[in-house]
């Protein structure tokens, strides 16, 4: 079966996967580009632009790791686009432009329904309304044998995590201090969800953590 | 004059620098020995404890460090001992037995005031019960042109952090989660207090970040 991942998801060193206020100059909200300055000058970064060149080290690895073997995406509703509340029409198509970088079905969790819609390259995005088992049961099926990627962001990482939904999470943390934002463990004992360090790898720009449920812990039922 | 630095202070990676529930039995709380297992194999722990021999690696030169040109320590009461409420007696006199390993003045922050008393290799302890302001200042006094060193624990650390009174802060991240304990940053933006990271080192079993107060920031007033 298909497994659930969570791939290169920035933390701040106080424990921020995004700063305040996002909205749409602040997609990864106040002071949240500095979470993401270790993954802006990679080759893998730059490939997803359709852009040569990028550094090749092991930030870079680390990176391209989270690219190999997927067959869907799950994106929280504030991962897809600022839009909040019922979608005033369907002229939103994501951050990403013409031709997003995902390749494959994206499932995007709202409350809101709104019609599938297939972009350039491969990517269509879904939008689920049922909640987030629902949202995993299609990427699962979209899947096949590959793997999923839960893209984001923290309220929905939060989520799977308290379902003990995700198999493996690789944390990038990054030497910097956010001070606000969204924390992604605060109140949320993923020790007691079974989840443990496996490994850790430092990078040039960020330290890479990998995170796994244990094997003797399932899933919460549905 | 001398800076208050923090050195060598375990921070897990969901955030805690300390488990919950510390007693007699955990002195650094339930599961809290997993924040330090980076610092036992090391030779800078064990010539803390007159033993021979001890890794020499990356994590021990960060722990060595920390022990430098240090003319005083401050450590809040409960990184003293674990004794609550007024002194029953005197005959708790730290964790460390005979010969504690500061050789130095330590200010012991407390509501109830005890008499100084002098171990062997020059460490004398100090109680303190007019506040972190007055412990800073008998620790200066004491330290002349050394520095002072807060040894926590981290509701000590947090209080010096939010008077803007720490000079340098090295934090040793370890890729474990305690899941449950004693939040070093939350609620208590270090940013906005005109922190920043300044250094980040791989080590073999942590990451040690380095923070440093900016230079147009000072402490609040007393």
């Amino acid at each position: 079966m298909s497994r659930l991942l969570v791939r290169s998801f920035a933390l701040s060193l106080d424990g921020f996967g995004a700063g305040p206020n996002q909205d749409l100059q602040n997609p990864l909200g106040v002071n949240g580009p500095d979470l993401m300055q270790w993954f802006f000058p990679l080759r893998a970064w730059r490939h997803m632009q359709g852009l040569p060149g990028g550094e090749t080290g092991v930030d870079n690895e680390m990176a391209e790791r989270g690219f190999g073997g997927l067959g869907a995406w799950i994106l929280g509703r504030n991962m897809f686009g600022p839009v909040r509340g019922p979608w005033p029409d369907d002229s939103w198509k994501g951050w990403w432009g013409e031709e997003p970088p995902y390749h494959v079905p994206v499932f995007v969790l709202t409350h809101h329904p709104r019609p599938s819609f297939r972009m350039k390259g491969g990517t269509e995005f879904h939008f689920v309304t049922d909640g987030i088992h629902a949202a995993l049961d299609r990427a699962r099926a979209a899947a096949g044998d590959r793997d999923i990627r839960l893209g984001g962001g923290v309220s929905t990482i939060r989520q799977y995590l308290q379902a003990r939904l995700i198999d493996e999470l690789h944390l990038a943390v990054r030497p910097v201090l956010l001070g606000a934002g969204e924390a992604l463990f605060h109140g949320l004992d993923a020790r007691a969800l079974g989840y443990e360090c496996v490994e850790h790898v430092a990078g040039e720009r960020a330290t890479h953590v990998f995170l796994r449920r244990r094997v003797d812990v399932g899933p919460t039922s549905a």
